[in-house]
């Protein structure tokens, strides 16, 4: 696989339009925080999105890509998912980071193995300061060991958001061949297709369960 | 001059909660971006706030300061002044911006000279990514090239956010003279303050003829 497959310009443009989009989601989600402390942590995490945002600028500029229009091909799936995703309280914006990331990472750490070196390498930097949304898991596991229909509620919260990502993630990868032909390189196709998405959904279980809500 | 002068905590903990505040009116004021484009710059501008932010947290706890209480002592000083000064256009949302940005730098630049050494480098740390606003200045030079009356408007906009600054940066330190203290450093206090204001004022005159104002 070559750097200068054609894919390797839409996923760094796909993330990079994901990284701004999570960075004004996650600040306007992080108003229903109750304290000044949880809008810090909801603000770092959104620099982090923006620091990464700036590592795929960055990498389309030398690779020659015009990159804001490039961007805007991906930005209705992103918004879509995001509208459909909206939390109504502060603990399901709080799950919704979580899972937001922790799904990213998996997506990462799925297709980085198919990528040439140097496009790996950005994917990478990309995905270093997971990590961020760990002050998630402490204030989730509080809030639902206290109430059984609170975990019950975010369970539910959770599988939505793994619905609506696999859903707008479809969409993506039926309008982009050029986008499944890199990350699914060497393999079979669909029936690849489907393993990746059963290994989204068994990576996120454990994610309910360290989240407490499995 | 010391670094456990009781004012370098304060100095630290107003910052801290500028940079928080200045990171969320910037993602807010950033809605009335007309495109992606500027949203990114907008987003990339207040991300360099929370790095700074982790500066400043990181230093405070190396020095054993509780952040998050030490910092809601300059809320409503900062709360005011954002406020105070909401844009009502994109262009205001821009300048304001610049202004901000410039007047902060300028307060750094002022203070650095009294502050002991290990001090000043976080403080120096702080300032690094000043140069994020300058997208700023081409978008407003041709607006009011094209327009007299966006200029005059945009002009009383820039005294205004002075003004305000100005008014909210003396609540603060009437209240709390650590800090009138550390900032006056060596020097004779209400006459030395008055100067500093001065010169606020004069480098403010020279950013408004940067930006086409003057």
């Amino acid at each position: 696989m070559s750097a200068d497959h054609p894919g390797v310009d839409e996923l760094f443009a796909l993330l990079a339009y994901g990284e701004v989009a999570a960075f004004y989601r996650l600040t306007e989600e992080a108003r229903m925080a109750p304290n000044l402390r949880g809008r810090i942590n909801m603000a770092s995490m959104a620099a982090a999105e923006m620091n990464h945002y700036e590592l795929l600028r960055d990498a389309m500029e030398r690779r020659g890509v015009d990159v804001v229009p490039a961007m805007t091909k991906y930005a209705s799936a992103l918004e879509n998912y995001h509208r459909l995703t909206t939390p109504s309280t502060w603990l399901e914006a709080l799950v919704k980071t979580y899972i937001g990331d922790a799904l990213a990472a998996d997506f990462y750490a799925e297709i980085t193995g198919a990528l040439p070196d140097e496009v790996a390498s950005v994917v990478r930097g990309v995905l270093a300061e997971t990590g961020h949304s760990q002050f998630v898991v402490a204030e989730v596991q509080a809030a639902v060991s206290a109430s059984e229909r609170q975990r019950h509620r975010l369970a539910l919260w959770s599988r939505r958001l793994l619905g609506e990502a696999i859903t707008q993630a479809q969409y993506v990868l039926a309008d982009h061949d050029e986008l499944v032909d890199l990350v699914m390189a060497g393999g079979e196709g669909l029936t690849q297709m489907a393993g990746f998405f059963d290994r989204l959904q068994q990576t996120h279980h454990a994610r309910m369960q360290e989240l407490g809500l499995a």
